[in-house]
């Protein structure tokens, strides 16, 4: 998985089928703003309630899928590597996913 | 996005500073953007990690937030006005929270 | 808050269904306990993992369970009394669910 | 509760600090047990799920713990290994992760 569609200058091109990141990421965007107009329009807030955790579950399923090509790439990759830059990517990928389980 | 702005003519009203949450959801919105032109530029993955949670925080906070109002206008005016609306309601809330705590 | 032994005589006895919370924390105590062995034994640690998700899982439940009596009974009833009260309560309430939220 | 207590004993002899472990998770068994006196003393609800909170903190405290010792130690031991392994404990992670983050 050599990739990276146009962005071939990036030095992390570790994101695997980065096209459709992008377009969940765009679909949140939208959400996002979707959000702001039902606030604007006093949208009964129950209903406001169940678009944000529509969001942040995307959000989440966008970030684990970050972090699985995370380990698969990065990680993989300095262990083969060897010595410490493997010990110092596993403490980021470890204080990354502790910030995703505690919110 | 018209609005109504003044939340006395809303059908809910009930969101008690309505700027501060547009203006908070307007910073969520471009982070959200922010999101989409780091995955697009190859940005290290747990630095975009760090940026979803900060979303995901800040989209909670505006939840809870809500929820906060919710159940100070809504849940208490229904209690107030009696009989099956204020259960309906509560029910209704009982399953928003379920939602933001499971995820 | 001088509380009671028992829950007949009790000053909140407002949880629904007592015997059904006690059986299922009967059961998250054990599941605990099998946590402590599964360790002691050097359990493979995707297992351990698995079942520690299984009793968050469990104990969110029960958190919303006893949230949804808390809403039903505390708050509805501090409501019809009218009052301050009815505003910690809720404020107790919406700090409540923001831990549970936030973990 | 026979044990191996030596971990280089185990299977899976990954986890650093057992001792640690085993202490933080008496703990965390002697609060599931508080929690249910607390609900067969009809204790106040919000009190109860303050305990809980805490519960579950301390459960996901353990669980990144392990998850990190299991990066540390079984990832790298399996990447370094080489093959299909790798992949597999990679996979195994990633979905442990998940159901941390989503509960």
């Amino acid at each position: 998985m050599p990739a990276t569609t146009d962005s071939a200058t990036g030095d992390h091109g570790y994101i695997s089928d980065k096209d459709r990141y992008l377009a969940r990421l765009k679909r949140i965007e939208g959400q996002t703003r979707g959000i702001h107009r039902l606030v604007s329009e006093d949208t009964y807030c129950i209903d406001i309630l169940t678009q944000i955790s529509a969001i942040t579950s995307a959000l989440n399923n966008v970030a684990l899928g970050l972090l699985d090509d995370h380990l698969k790439h990065c990680v993989v990759g300095a262990v083969q590597g060897g010595g410490a830059e493997a010990d110092a990517k596993i403490r980021e990928a470890s204080d990354a996913i502790a910030r995703l389980v505690r919110k």
